[in-house]
């Protein structure tokens, strides 16, 4: 199968149609009418097959995930997901593969109301580009610089269950069969949480999207923001795959210093705690409180039942 | 160099700043302010090494065409690049290299006003996947749709530059040296037609930037317009370099059927033909006329010196 059949068959035609997209795939370029008072918010990541994921990940759990990731940073700036472009490298053409592939990539594009308007299929090693795009009333995106003293520090769900997933894999660990599944369940099919940004607009401060790792991401708020924080560890939600590991250290290094859960950091003022509290919980989102932002020349301390805890290394980086 | 000092070193704080641009490089999204009446282009394009350039280009040149390649299909909409958003992926960080491609890539988004306003940088095989956005007055893109019967045929400049370039290295052909270094030039520093597309607004009928061939990008526009075509080999602008080829079917074959020129196509009725010529001539482009769109079943016909020319295999598709 050549490239222009490649796109025919599994891109040109399927997945949802949106009104505001005036030409989509087939043309230089496609065409959007961006509404007005609004603005665009634009973001790109990268999926490198043996970097970001194993080789042997289920096709539609990556096409699942190369949207996921990106839709994730639209949400931490309280954007609409709107439209995406793939740039998309394929060292051949395996059609149940792509199959699969692309399936997991329609399905969660049509759950976010989200329209493939065009991209670039070539030959080489595996990897892909999104660039997405959304759309956000003028001057209500969430930054990484708007976090204040006395702020309060939260997040939208459990964390290090994708860092259990690899890790696990990798290091041979012993853990149980059903926590090792939805752990690795957790890696695949990231949620990233689209409607919580939206509820966050207007109320939060500031908001990042946890891909490098909690305190790595927190770090990129107290740099941006000018201020500290204290994070108290054993507030951190984890899920019952992770509290399986008995090791301390090992269970909040993956917590605290792991990304790839796709979870939401963000600091919201006192005043609005309770406003933003009971916001989220009509969407289903339970808000959790870690910590608080501080005036201490940008300094980031960690706690764990109220005793200092030394910081692991935080985050990932590529060339590290 | 880890990837956070990496971007800030070589991408944060240069190049130009749009007005439009409310946030650039450095949060989860970029955050734009799209013109009121304007529509949005989006284009995306890989280059993947091995693959579109050969490993030893020089990085300046790369830079430079991996934003010219998207810039013209910006162009061939008729539209005004505006801001890029760049997946870079790189086996290791080599400083020299990472300056000299970045100095090519900031010094073209210099010329043509666009600003780099985010990406991503990971580990892994060299691929660069640039997503390009651009703005268009509404309605007024210029599509692969609209050419009619009658229409002519014109492009922006010659063809097969690129292609004697990167044949006569692979296949060791004899070249004198001036040919060779000026078609390696026009490989490595591709101009992206981006003032004549913007002339072509409301004057042309359809167009195309010639990257996969000329006879493979005019048959898109035949099967997206419904009409056929008559092309008239020996009209097909040339280099001196080209020309300094003997053999009449290789030659052809590079002008008609290579790519990576990056000139546009265009057609246009018989009742702007005038208006067009003399428009384009104000901007520098000599507007060149290599035949017309006919009503004959969608058939691509060839003629060199009025004689029938057999139709090379037209055009460049990865998977092929």
């Amino acid at each position: 199968m050549k490239e222009f059949e490649l796109i025919n068959r599994y891109f040109t035609g399927r997945g949802i149609t949106r009104r505001d997209v005036d030409l989509g795939i087939g043309d230089d370029c496609a065409l959007i009418s961006v509404p007005e008072n609004c603005q665009l918010a634009v973001t790109t990541d990268t999926l490198v097959e043996g970097v970001h994921f194993f080789a042997d990940i289920p096709p539609r759990a990556l096409g699942h995930r190369i949207l996921a990731v990106n839709l994730s940073d639209l949400a931490a700036m309280g954007a609409e997901p709107a439209w995406v472009s793939i740039g998309l490298t394929l060292s051949d053409v395996d059609q149940q593969w792509l199959e699969e592939f692309t399936e997991g990539m329609h399905d969660i594009a049509e759950y976010y109301n989200v329209q493939i308007i065009g991209g670039d299929t070539t030959q080489g090693p595996l990897t892909i580009t999104v660039c997405a795009k959304g759309i956000i009333p003028k001057g209500k995106a969430l930054t990484r610089s708007g976090a204040k003293n006395g702020d309060w520090v939260y997040v939208t769900g459990p964390l290090g269950d994708s860092g259990l997933a690899i890790e696990a894999r990798k290091q041979g660990w012993d853990v149980a069969p059903e926590h090792l599944k939805s752990a690795t369940e957790r890696f695949n099919f990231p949620s990233p949480r689209v409607a919580a940004g939206q509820v966050l607009r207007g109320i939060a401060t500031s908001a990042i999207d946890i891909s490098d790792g909690l305190l790595a991401d927190l770090s990129h708020i107290l740099r941006q923001s000018g201020v500290g924080a204290v994070i108290h560890a054993d507030k951190v939600p984890t899920s019952d795959a992770l509290n399986s590991l008995d090791n301390d250290d090992v269970r909040l290094k993956l917590a605290l210093a792991y990304g790839d859960d796709y979870e939401l950091l963000y600091t919201v003022s006192d005043d609005n705690k309770n406003l933003l509290e009971t916001k989220l919980q009509q969407y289903g989102v339970e808000p959790v409180c870690i910590g608080q932002i501080i005036n201490n020349d940008g300094k980031l301390e960690l706690l764990y039942h109220n005793q200092t805890w030394p910081l692991p290394d935080i985050g990932f980086e590529h060339f590290s």
